[in-house]
């Protein structure tokens, strides 16, 4: 089962044993991740339950109820400014190790670095392997780099959190934890080296983003997100 | 004050405005850090207090109190299980950025590789460069490689740790929060590729080390470290 793409459904979809497909589901299914008729694939409630579903034209066949114990509870989405250089790489590969869902690359103001369709394939050929060797139930989804205003409208979450290492921020986990339990969906924008810009953070909060101290020390772009990606998983994992 | 070497004292050592100097300190720092008289260095007491102090033959001579505010109030050291290739290039980098206090490089069973000095001095360049960058108070120590059995026996800590994926061990974190606050000091061992061999982790018991996971996913030996220092920090520092 491992490595098959997957899409989060809501419980209603589900009639008998089928998945009636919403229009943009089924365009993402068979455009972007071009399946086709047969091709298995993952569905997801978002809240625990996970299904082995085959496509079928219009709806997906559910072939298996899945045992899912390697993925995280709530969803980690990352906005991540594209460093310079190869840096990105090992980034992919670390962030699909600790649990990642979505990493979508961003170009911000001070990374003006526009990647090459070859790169795109190289993060998500990273992406694969990465999830494979961790024993993951799926791989993340790397979107393509979209610019940081595009990104910050991306998603609809619960929570979505910018992080700044510069001034009095409250810490991530602090935030986390007062949000509580029953969460289903994490944004987390992480900037370029340098950090964000004044406007690019005040754009950010006016898009729902709080923004957060992720400790004391001042870490690499590159550094960032393994530390939100650890501190959240152990959050949700340590009462094993 | 940045990157100066630092040793631990314990406060009884302190009088009026002098340091006196056990035997051992005054080795460690005129023959390893090759300090001379009129030298600075850092005094620590163990429970949050630090002085610039200066090398007068025997003792030390407190110039000021130093106001820490970027270092764990925990000191953490890490044995490290040599990977092979480069890896341990970014390892030293990102444990450095993440507050490590002490990097203890490990030839175990499962990495036979005895590095070179030009090694060791690269990674002591790259820790100094990375708690510059990370604006660290101290460069932490990156000792020569020893055998696994000489690197348990190194430290004497209230709380050593061995990370273990495979099997059913407690979280890292749950032990750690068990345990509790007041703690000076903090031994995790982490292993190679491919994990540790029965009998290292028999060895390790023996010697007072805890079984610990980071998870559930499958980790690379080059993460895991990232994941110890990440959750730990997160868990002293989230009060801000």
């Amino acid at each position: 089962m491992a490595q098959l793409q997957r899409i989060t459904i809501s419980p209603q979809q589900i009639r008998d044993n089928q998945v009636v497909l919403e229009k943009e589901q089924l365009h993402y299914l068979t455009r972007v991740l071009r399946l086709s008729d047969g091709d298995k694939f993952i569905v997801m409630d978002g809240v625990g339950k996970w299904w082995l579903t085959s496509l079928q034209s219009e709806y997906g066949e559910i072939l298996e109820a899945l045992e899912v114990q390697t993925e995280l509870k709530v969803s980690i989405s990352l906005l991540l400014a594209l460093p310079k250089g190869n840096g990105f790489d090992d980034v992919v590969r670390i962030c699909t190790e600790l649990g990642v869902d979505t990493i979508v690359p961003i170009i911000s103001e001070r990374t003006l670095l526009n990647p090459s369709s070859q790169k795109l394939e190289r993060w998500r050929r990273i992406a694969a392997e990465a999830a494979e060797q961790s024993e993951r139930a799926f791989v993340p989804t790397i979107y393509e780099p979209v610019s940081f205003t595009q990104g910050l409208n991306l998603f609809e979450a619960e929570q979505k959190y910018i992080c700044e290492g510069r001034g009095d921020n409250p810490h991530l986990l602090k935030c986390w934890r007062q949000v509580g339990e029953g969460q289903l969906k994490i944004v987390i924008a992480i900037g370029p080296e340098g950090g964000w810009s004044q406007e690019e953070l005040e754009n950010a909060v006016n898009a729902g983003f709080k923004m957060v101290s992720l400790g004391r020390r001042i870490l690499r772009a590159v550094t960032a997100p393994f530390v939100v990606l650890s501190i959240l998983a152990a959050e949700m994992e340590n009462n094993s």
